[in-house]
């Protein structure tokens, strides 16, 4: 099974309103994570889609995009937490939307992991957006928490 | 049909992922808006309440609001829309929540009649809670504004 798929098999699993919503992961393409939100069970009541469903693809791209990483650096099993978001909605979805994780900085992922290894938990600030075609609509930036399972072994 | 039961009936037409969050409009008291959402269809991986879900138990706490209030104004048939939202996540949310919008300062709310009335436009800030019982587990800010379907006639 791919990355993209366990992923996908992940959301549906742990949080069903992702299967309400037709919620996909289409891509993760050099450290960029895409998910794709359909319109339809995801509409208003002006036939674009609800700012709600707008926010959860934000919130779980940054999720996703947190989650894949924190695999490949051999950290999978900790739980990731969104503490604060901040959105904004400067034009409506008036189709299928495309929520988009980039790539950070590699210094300060670096700095992160160096902080979740020695204590066990950190924060991360991530930026998203939801795509309406190739116009960005929605901004939004999170505060994920990563904490482990069990607390790290004393060094 | 009582106003609880309208709003529940328009949410749930016009917004059909908010019947698959199983929310249900619970009371419309003193100019309080209570919105009730069962943890079930809302976990997530920590079984508590999925951060997206609470954040669309608290916009639409605002927008309900917002929407028995024009009503109540004579000023139904406008478009309540969301611009932007600041959520704060402070505690989990184990159990079924409450997304509560209480009332705000009568002057705040007749300069933003004024405003809309002349120009069919206006902006509104809004702040709801989520509970998780009697605990404040959740807090937003959301900006909305209301544009009217139709622009006023001329003065």
């Amino acid at each position: 099974m791919s990355e993209i798929q366990a992923l996908e098999r992940l959301l549906h699993h742990d949080i069903p309103l992702t299967g309400d919503m037709g919620l996909r992961v289409r891509a993760w393409d050099n450290h960029c994570l895409r998910l794709h939100v359909p319109l339809a069970p995801n509409v208003n009541h002006k036939n674009t889609m609800f700012g709600g469903s707008l926010y959860c693809a934000a919130v779980l791209a940054g999720w996703g995009w947190l989650h894949l990483r924190l695999g490949e650096a051999g950290l999978s099993g900790g739980h990731i937490v969104i503490q604060q978001g901040q959105i904004d909605y400067p034009l409506p979805v008036a189709g299928d939307a495309l929520a988009v994780c980039e790539n950070i900085d590699e210094a300060l992922w670096q700095r992160f992991l160096k902080t979740y290894r020695r204590h066990g938990r950190a924060r991360l600030q991530l930026q998203t957006q939801v795509l309406d075609g190739e116009r960005c609509a929605v901004t939004f930036s999170g505060q994920y928490v990563v904490v482990a399972h069990t607390p790290p072994a004393p060094a």
